[in-house]
């Protein structure tokens, strides 16, 4: 039997939305009050799902202390109470640290450490879902 | 990179759930208390998801403002504070206004609202969720 | 030792928002989009609040059985799935639906029931607290 | 038109996590603070997704009280507060009572009863999703 | 100025109600499917406030790591993931493990413990509020 | 028949923990991650509760709108989107953005426009309720 095991996560961080290839008036008009060069910030609530047998003898899909360390380890560490711009070294570039961006990002670095872990494993990184506000939210679905 | 945004909206409105095709009595049996002549109320939670892929400069699938606008005009302008059976055309014949119906009639809106903006984009409609109570909630998947 | 003991209850009705005493356009300044003679409708949530000693021998400060039958045959059974202003008495006149009379209303009837049920008890119903939406709560506390 | 109705509803139970095939010091390995021998409990959400074309007539996907009596007989009444390793038959034996472990069982007895109620129909059994807490969540999706 | 803070807590636990004054027929009456001998659980939420003024250099009415540190210690390292009949000690007589009981065991602990660590201080332990499931919950107010 | 309306606010801000009065070894001692220099966000909730008579023509203690208006003019505009320490006036100085300095700094800015829109009025401001995280709150009550 397979099943979809989901945890959700959170973390604080802050960002300027603004792409260096517009100008200012076009950064305002596609970001909005997000483009205030102070920045602003968000509680963001990461799920993580990972699908798979269910082990006959524990009856877990994953041990969840497993997935929190990996999830901890590589990416909410690099991510909570930071500036998305200036510390986070996929933003440090042309790359706007929108929702979308960040979610990529973050199911990128999952799946570099899940890889490493469980390479080979019947066990999948299945979506990466990351909500901004209760009204937004952003999934990768593999 | 293909990402999925969902957005959340809310509305209230009232309805009565009865059949012209059906007895006084078959109505009761069909839909209980729902069936109240006087009718009843809900405040409707509304998430709509687009698919798409990320923009290179913006860094967005679309920009909220855009979906918003859409959302807002073709859905929530003709259902918020009001009586379904009365003041939404789609339900001024034989269509009952369960949930189920008014998610597809939500859906139906979007999607011809969408197609008239974004004709043949990458962008896709792809689902259309509409919760009635905390225990209940309808969804359509394209 | 005392203890304040909630409980929550949810309903769903409609109404509509227009006071006799004003005239329509007034009504529409007062009340807006909810003076739709049409009515829209909410999902309420209902909190009662009772406070008194914690028993020594069943360690409770009411039978949670006891205090749900009161609210039920005091209150849900007259509003859940109702029109307010048609169909319950207390809105028969010029008394207008707000959410606040409506919790003034619930009041009412719950403390006209508790005195029936628990006369001179040490047992006193503390508050009540009515949501119409998640951003709209009303409280009358005793 | 094809739509997806999802109910919600609600049990407490408690368990206790270690597999006969482990040896003690093996299940606190593996189950941590929740192979504690006395046990320990949750506030479990369940959600069931049916799937379905919307009814001409009655503009419903399935009668709510009928997929509401259905999971109350064939799942709720067996779990709501009950200890799971004593009290639930599929548990007597070897398998241990994790979340994933439930949500198969759950699964099982409501395709069992699903096909005696309904056999046949178009009407499909779409996902059984079990929340043991806020963070932690399993979905069978068929 | 004077501030209230708040924070919330989680812990897991099972219970089982019963008088050990009262008949097994009267615990069935008194505590219906609570009185289940095997006992059954909940995901419980505590939320612990305090009062004080709000410090001139830090701009904080307490630190949360104090907080989290005293709540910790004195309650949740001893509740999470327990059986409460069995394995605290405030329920190994006569006391029946309700909510309110539990309340009150937590707000003993509490003030305790807050005496021991900020003897004499202008802070102080506003409230207890424990909630058992969403529907369900008890404060206790200094 | 006197009555309270809570009515909740969100906004989006970011900000950095550290008092010009400590050096940075105590800045981090005493705010930790918070005292990272770039900042970091979060996406608070405000409620803002008010209390008086329930007007026997209208029924209502307030028009929702000229609240919500009153609350967006002195507030929200000034907050939503922002770097507290760099963009929030009452931040310029030696004042730390905690949330309970915020809330002190919501509570004032309130006031003030309170007392000029509505002087000597029976209506008050009975309490200002600021979430920063869900498990972190703020209340001043007057």
């Amino acid at each position: 039997m397979t099943a979809t095991l989901t945890r959700r996560y959170r973390f604080s961080a802050s960002h300027r939305l603004a792409s260096p290839q517009l100008s200012d008036e076009e950064n305002r008009d596609t970001f909005g009050k997000c483009a205030n060069p102070y920045g602003h910030g968000h509680n963001y609530v990461l799920e993580v799902s990972v699908r798979g047998p269910v082990d006959a003898v524990t009856g877990q899909v994953v041990a969840p202390a497993h997935l929190d360390g990996l999830v901890h380890d590589s990416v909410i560490r690099a991510l909570d109470h930071r500036h998305l711009n200036s510390q986070v070294p996929e933003f440090a570039g042309e790359l706007v640290p929108t929702t979308e961006n960040l979610a990529v990002v973050v199911d990128r670095r999952l799946r570099t450490a899940w890889e490493q872990a469980c390479p080979g494993g019947a066990l999948q990184l299945h979506r990466v879902r990351l909500q901004e506000t209760k009204n937004n939210r952003f999934e990768l679905t593999h």
